[in-house]
């Protein structure tokens, strides 16, 4: 298992302390964005799920919470396990096959057997390894599991994004598993299927693609920008024009460019690589959001609500940038486009 | 040169008889797209460019323009050394450098230092291995060569497909150069600098990336497609509008979704892989699409105009589908965005 963690994990997310926190924007990012203190939540929530309640956005640990480093080990490497081994095998060969779609909330909300099977694998061994964990899941939400994010450790888990892409076998399909203990965003991996890249991030000690550390963009200046936006699930009318005229918008202001490459995460991977200066959408998921949004912010970069105020995971809109600057800008820009929450399913 | 040869090209396109052509679609699409009979004109072109005037769209060869096949062999290892190897190593490196950015027509028109160097380069090449070939490039024609199609052998190249990405570093870049006899494409290689992908398509030899041959959709129905499309470099709020408003349609028309990224040529590659059911886009210039008609046809595909009529290289205009009949549909249901011809310039 240590050999496993070696393989796959940078220095800085094997070893908890290693590293400098990668200094956080100001206000308006200050969910889950704050140096941790000592242990993170990520190494407290391995021993116990029955830790005091605290107060969100308040990392203060408890020491007797603390974890021996060989179970951190093991722990660290269990994503690897999951998420560059099994479902990328499954991943890689169901992306060859003809594949039974179904739809969810719309006729271009899609789910294939290959999701299902990969949430099932994931949580499987999740739970045989920490049977008090829970689970958020995009297929088990669909399904009416219900979707609430709790003090306890929680896997939030996207177990193929971009499942149009992967469908169509259009290689832009990712895996994602955050992780959050006392709501705090502690971890997050995601494995991009058909590359075979790993974006990690952990809460104060950086991100990375395999064993490169990951830095955004600093720029400020939409027209000098690169933007990133999905369209979402939704076709009616209305969500239409309000979609496409978001993109005009950012497009008058003399955006470089606005790209829509079919993968939230992904795109909030080049994100957080530097290769985009922002990224806004309304109606993705928290699974989409939970390890982007650790591995943004130990990028360097701002992840917000769409209003300009702090990000909730659980409301379905966020603008992620390199500069607070640009997110701000990208705030005031666009306008809104109503999804339920993710909570309220 | 032989073992270049044999490195890089699938047995196909080194050996010009291997394979029977692939099938090509109906009328509209019969420019290039007529299988070879005998000996294709890329292989005529490479002995002489003072062969005697054919019409378009007429490829009854000259037997005694056939071309020994030794030289043949050098001739085909030739884009290797251009584009999987100087040119790599060249962009590889200038993406994690900070750039020199010009503007050309709009302030979303980019070019860099390095869409000159890769250009020159490449015609450098091939202009000493073959002085009485002609040339169309990107960086040429922006910089006031004319850009017109003759009889003659003419390759037809842009260096940097995706400048936007890549001096954002967004890893969505190619190298495409697209070869023309008799104006006829016969020749296509488009090299994702980036995946170190290599997509290769000969007139009647069919199309490859690496070493597996490509075969795009046989979807017909939109409410089952994904479409790729790219924004193009006009910013006026007239053309904004005419440009979302296609995508628009498109989604009401419930495609499973629409992608921007901001490669016209890895766009059409994806096309070509099957990946994606169609492709249109107003103001491309033919260095994006030669290469990658040619790929596009031989892996069974269909180019066409926006109009649904036959293919004109120069009219910056083209839907591309995996079949006739979502061309013809997308050709129904977009409007058509004005940019004036290559040739005009």
């Amino acid at each position: 298992m240590a050999d496993a963690s070696r393989q796959l994990f940078p220095q800085s997310l094997r070893n908890a302390d290693s590293q400098a926190p990668v200094p956080r924007d100001g206000p308006g990012d200050t969910g889950t964005a704050k140096p941790p203190k000592g242990r993170s939540a990520w190494e407290r929530g391995c021993s116990s799920s029955s830790r005091g309640k605290r107060e969100r956005r308040s990392p203060s640990p408890s020491p007797s919470l603390a974890v021996p480093a060989p179970y951190l080990s093991t722990f660290t490497s269990i994503p690897r396990n999951l998420l560059a081994l099994s479902p990328q095998i499954h991943l890689q060969k169901a992306l060859t096959e003809e594949k039974q779609v179904s739809t969810k909330t719309s006729a271009a909300d899609l789910v294939t057997e290959t999701d299902h099977f990969v949430e099932n694998l994931i949580i499987s061994v999740l739970k045989e390894k920490f049977p008090s964990h829970r689970f958020i899941a995009e297929e088990s939400t669909a399904a009416g599991s219900k979707c609430v994010l709790t003090d306890s450790p929680t896997w939030i888990i996207d177990p193929v994004d971009g499942t149009c892409n992967f469908v169509h076998r259009f290689p832009t399909v990712a895996v994602s598993i955050g992780f959050a203990v006392n709501k705090e965003l502690e971890f997050g991996v995601i494995y991009h299927c058909t590359e075979e890249r790993l974006y990690t991030g952990r809460r104060g000690q950086g991100a990375f693609c395999n064993d490169k550390r990951l830095q955004v963009s600093k720029e400020t200046d939409i027209s000098k920008a690169l933007i990133l936006t999905e369209i979402g699930p939704k076709r009616d009318p209305a969500t239409l024009k309000l979609f496409l005229g978001n993109i005009e918008r950012l497009l008058k202001a003399q955006a470089h460019g606005v790209r829509v490459i079919g993968s939230s995460t992904l795109a909030l991977c080049h994100l957080a690589s530097g290769a985009a200066d922002a990224y806004y959408q309304f109606g993705l998921h928290c699974w989409d959001l939970a390890a982007a949004t650790v591995i943004i912010r130990e990028a360097g970069g701002t992840v917000i609500d769409t209003s300009g105020g702090p990000l909730d995971l659980m409301s379905c809109r966020v603008i992620a940038a390199g500069t607070r600057e640009m997110a701000m800008f990208i705030a005031q820009e666009i306008q809104t486009i109503h999804y339920r929450r993710d909570d309220e399913n």
